[in-house]
């Protein structure tokens, strides 16, 4: 008889998630086999569940922030041993072999298969039979170069935010080699946010936290904010301007006033864009006279998760967590819907 | 008696030209007084009499692709001599002091006055009542750092459109050190573009020059591009998806396909806005997670002026231009308005 694993999955795109049972892929030589712990929410989970960016494929069980142990492995498979914990994020396989893996960026992989609302492909390429299905669930498949060893200092339930959320917000700051003298400018205190105000903090930077209102000022300046800016305060705004080498946005939408952030930035500095919303994003043209850089950012590579981690046990960073057991995952994502969350919500099975 | 110089200024939004006389600022021991021979139409120069981008200090004398005669000097000036043939391009003075100067962007200099539309401020930095006027006259007077000399090598009239659409697309390959190996896509083919293809050529890189039609492929690939793409041909589109380093857009508006350009550039590019359009430019979300990076430009400093004009020398660059006679300048504006110049209109005294 067929295997077969059991999560939770959304049918159509009112989004709500119920039980789901699924062929996975066979286990291929370099791949890993995953009993699965723990699993954050994540936005994109939320955005796939609703077909918010394009349409998914039905049955779809999400999840890409996922912890677990290791259940079985492939014949090849020598980094990893049967009951390690080990994290797997956005995607289950990059080929290790293309222009883009080569140079680190295996998040860019032509031959990338996300790890949900995806279909494995053949060593040719050729779409098979299997979905890829992501973390909530009892347990995933995953190439190894996909998988990665948790570090013992951080519990399954906080690794599983750093997997993405982590990655997302630590690569920018990484490709910047932000550090002492830099001026860093954090938009949006919530589950990206509390995790990128602490890299940039602990990297030696001046970090200004921006939020919408002074609601979570104190929170900003205890996870390592030096500075805190009310955006809707226009002294704030006032005070602020000009005076930031590089402001990481993670969060924005259609009415984003994006003047007031780039008018924040030095000359020659940059804008990067982190919470991506679905539209394009009007960027106002006189700001590019000021030589000001717009750019975006996806995940990271394998090399980048190791040292995201390894940032994380030296700086002692965690992400701030509350945990919803699994079979309650549709009121973890009604919290997070809502903005009830402070700042990830983790499942544990 | 004051001394007066003579242009023609516009009045009104209307934007027709009209024989005008001013009062100069008096020359500082540091200014150099430059009887104007040539000046060209740059686009910046229409936005201005209009009132397109905000409103304009009329009477306003406008054009800041100056050449002509050094006239006076003052006592300080050392570096030049009377009768020497130099250019004036979009500022008569910055400061030389500050955070902005000394890392070579003269053309952010806070204490900077533009050629034109703007006005003289003494050394408090408080605005005098001298406007500042440009190159549609007789005469100009200008801070000599702000003044260059134009090489024997180069006509008069061809170095005007040098001194800003040279300098404004030479810029941005010298800040990516553009090369051999690289492969450089050139959006529009006008006064901008068929210099920026001229530079990015004889800098070694593969150059291919994107327009809207057919027109101009045989005048693209004489200026120096590899390859012609025919930006309304999807068959063109496809063939050069995901193949370029980075693309200077020499034009763009409100109507301006972003996503198609944004298509065009590898993994990691460089989008460089030059040709910046009133409205803010709607760049598609989803480009940004291939870590393509947006970013604009303006004019160039100093040093950036002396190393264009040095490589123009040194490689034969200079751009196609018609000459029309200073008095006919409404005639001039209105081939430039009409799409009409190929692809410079230079003024003559």
């Amino acid at each position: 008889m067929a295997e077969e694993f059991h999560g939770y999955a959304a049918f159509d795109k009112e989004g709500i998630l119920k039980p789901y049972s699924y062929t996975p892929k066979p286990l291929g030589d370099e791949d890993i086999e995953v009993e699965i712990s723990h699993c954050g929410i994540c936005g994109s989970d939320l955005h796939t569940i609703r077909s918010g960016w394009f349409p998914t494929i039905y049955p779809a069980i999400v999840g890409h922030e996922i912890v677990g142990k290791v259940l079985k492995k492939g014949s090849k498979v020598t980094d990893f041993n049967i009951g390690d914990r080990v994290g797997i994020g956005c995607q289950v396989y990059s080929c290790g072999k293309c222009d883009e893996c080569n140079v680190g960026y295996n998040q860019l992989c032509s031959k990338m298969v996300f790890t949900y609302n995806d279909v494995w492909k053949d060593a040719e390429g050729v779409p098979t039979q299997y979905q890829a299905h992501g973390g909530y669930a009892d347990k995933i498949r995953a190439h190894s170069d996909s998988v990665f060893h948790i570090p013992k200092e951080i519990s399954s339930a906080e690794a599983c935010p750093l997997l993405c959320a982590g990655l997302t917000t630590f690569l920018p700051l990484k490709h910047h080699k932000v550090g002492p003298g830099n001026k860093v400018g954090i938009v949006g205190i919530g589950g990206l946010g509390h995790l990128a105000i602490q890299w940039a903090a602990k990297m030696g930077a001046e970090v200004t936290a921006i939020s919408q209102s002074d609601k979570k000022r104190d929170e900003a300046i205890k996870l390592g904010a030096t500075h805190f800016m009310n955006a809707s305060d226009p002294n704030d705004v006032k005070k602020f301007t000009h005076s930031l080498d590089i402001i990481l946005t993670t969060s924005g939408d259609s009415n984003t006033d994006w003047t007031k952030y780039m008018n924040l930035i030095k000359n020659r500095g940059t804008l990067v864009l982190i919470g991506l919303p679905d539209a394009p994003i009007p960027i106002p043209a006189f700001a590019f006279m000021r030589f000001i850089k717009v750019e975006g950012t996806l995940t990271g590579g394998s090399q980048d998760m190791k040292d995201m981690l390894e940032f994380a046990v030296k700086h002692n960073i965690r992400p701030l967590i509350q945990k919803v057991p699994m079979k309650d995952v549709n009121e973890g994502v009604k919290m997070v819907l809502n903005g009830k969350a402070r700042y990830r919500i983790v499942l544990e099975n």
